[in-house]
């Protein structure tokens, strides 16, 4: 038994929706999210960048004594996954259980994976599929503009801009006639309307947030590492930056208000 | 006489159509430019981590001896006007020219100003106007979703989802019948031509990085700090981050494509 905090660290916050999934799956863990907002975005940034700033999220999470660090970034995830295994703390990235999920789903082996700009130049989600089942095709697509109109709120159902956008990206995908999509950036889940509008319901989405909650829990109860169950659990939030719409953003990417938001000063790390 | 370089900065790559017009106005002068690609944008985050980060920018070009600095930034101008005055060498902003060319401008008194979350909040742009002229009427609209549309290169004059960003963000200004528009951050221009189809050519169009290129040659003229005539000018390129696409976005923003692009580590200034 481990009552320490599950950390979970993200760009900015999308990472939320994986804390979402991890507060369904295990309700009575503690956890300790922090969210880049200093410096959103990663996706469009170099690697040594993207690596820094990786190795000071881990370190402050570490530092509020996280038994477990979840990646919840999926252009960390794929660029600095070396980094990642390389802490004294366990990690989970979302690379590795997002891709196995993929890999369960497809029937004709024909996977395609939208992501940052960085996630998609890794190859990283390509890598790991065809480690596992040589025959899959993986067809990447990079759409950076994806993760600024969630963070803008131009979601909605009926909102012109989101609808072209999506088909924008997804065309090409939906000519290499994949029957699986991962949805390799924790923004992406909130335009899933538009994605499955466009795609139609014969495509399964997998998403990275949802797969990463579900490893996350698997390697806590097969290390004796989960929390006391009669613990009461709750999240902890922590941003680089105190932006405006935090609590409204929050609604969107977590389904509730997040309260108790405290500023980090991560640079310094 | 003064042969230092001139300093502009600002928090990407949008500067570099200050740097078109300063180019143009002062062809025999030395630049030294810096973009914060590692931390761009700055527009949707808050004053603190603004602040610092224009502190850092204001610093590297002081080392790189800059005998003037362009804040070619409207966010940086907005919020941290004050700390650029405070600097030990001259600094221009974009807010004070470009608010007085608005002014000179208008003739029914109605000028709107686009730009960023944390310029619009500010109400920098309305302060400076209302000072030189208190009848108008000032009408300023965030603009977050135009930064990424520009970055990512999706301004083509037949690109329908810039066009349907612009209409959503410049009806309600429409609507309040402003002559005027100032065009209150650096990667604006690049959507002229969406701007003036939607709002048509009675509407005129003050440009942030023209107005400042002005200021900066007019400072320079007036204290003998202007460069050898003889000098030949040139430019060099500093950024916190190789992005992959600098020399292609270059030549949106430049006119043509940059050549040595060095890398600085602004973070540990």
């Amino acid at each position: 038994m481990d009552n320490r905090p599950i950390g979970v660290f993200d760009s900015g916050l999308g990472g939320l929706t994986a804390v979402r999934q991890l507060e369904a799956v295990l309700p009575h863990e503690r956890i300790v999210y922090f969210g880049d907002t200093g410096r959103v975005p990663y996706g469009t940034r170099g690697e040594d960048v993207i690596r820094r700033y990786a190795a000071q999220d881990c370190l402050f999470l570490e530092q509020q004594d996280a038994k477990i660090i979840v990646a919840a970034c999926g252009t960390v995830s794929s660029v600095a996954n070396a980094d990642l295994r390389a802490r004294a703390v366990p990690t989970i990235d979302v690379v590795e259980p997002t891709a196995k999920a993929a890999v369960a789903a497809t029937h004709n082996n024909r996977i395609g994976i939208i992501g940052t700009a960085a996630t998609v130049r890794s190859g990283s989600y390509a890598g790991v599929i065809t480690a596992l089942r040589p025959e899959t095709q993986v067809f990447g697509q990079a759409c950076s503009m994806l993760v600024p109109l969630v963070e803008n709120g131009w979601i909605g159902e009926d909102d012109e801009i989101a609808r072209l956008a999506v088909a924008r990206y997804l065309q090409p995908l939906k000519e290499q006639q994949i029957d699986t999509l991962i949805l390799g950036c924790t923004h992406f889940p909130l335009l899933t309307a538009h994605i499955r509008a466009f795609l139609g319901d014969e495509v399964t989405l997998i998403s990275a947030g949802q797969e990463a909650a579900r490893a996350c829990a698997k390697l806590l109860a097969g290390t004796d590492a989960l929390c006391d169950p009669a613990q009461d659990g709750g999240t902890v939030f922590y941003v680089s930056d105190l932006s405006q719409n935090f609590a409204e953003v929050s609604r969107s990417f977590l389904g509730r208000e997040a309260t108790d938001i405290r500023l980090v000063d991560i640079h310094s790390l």
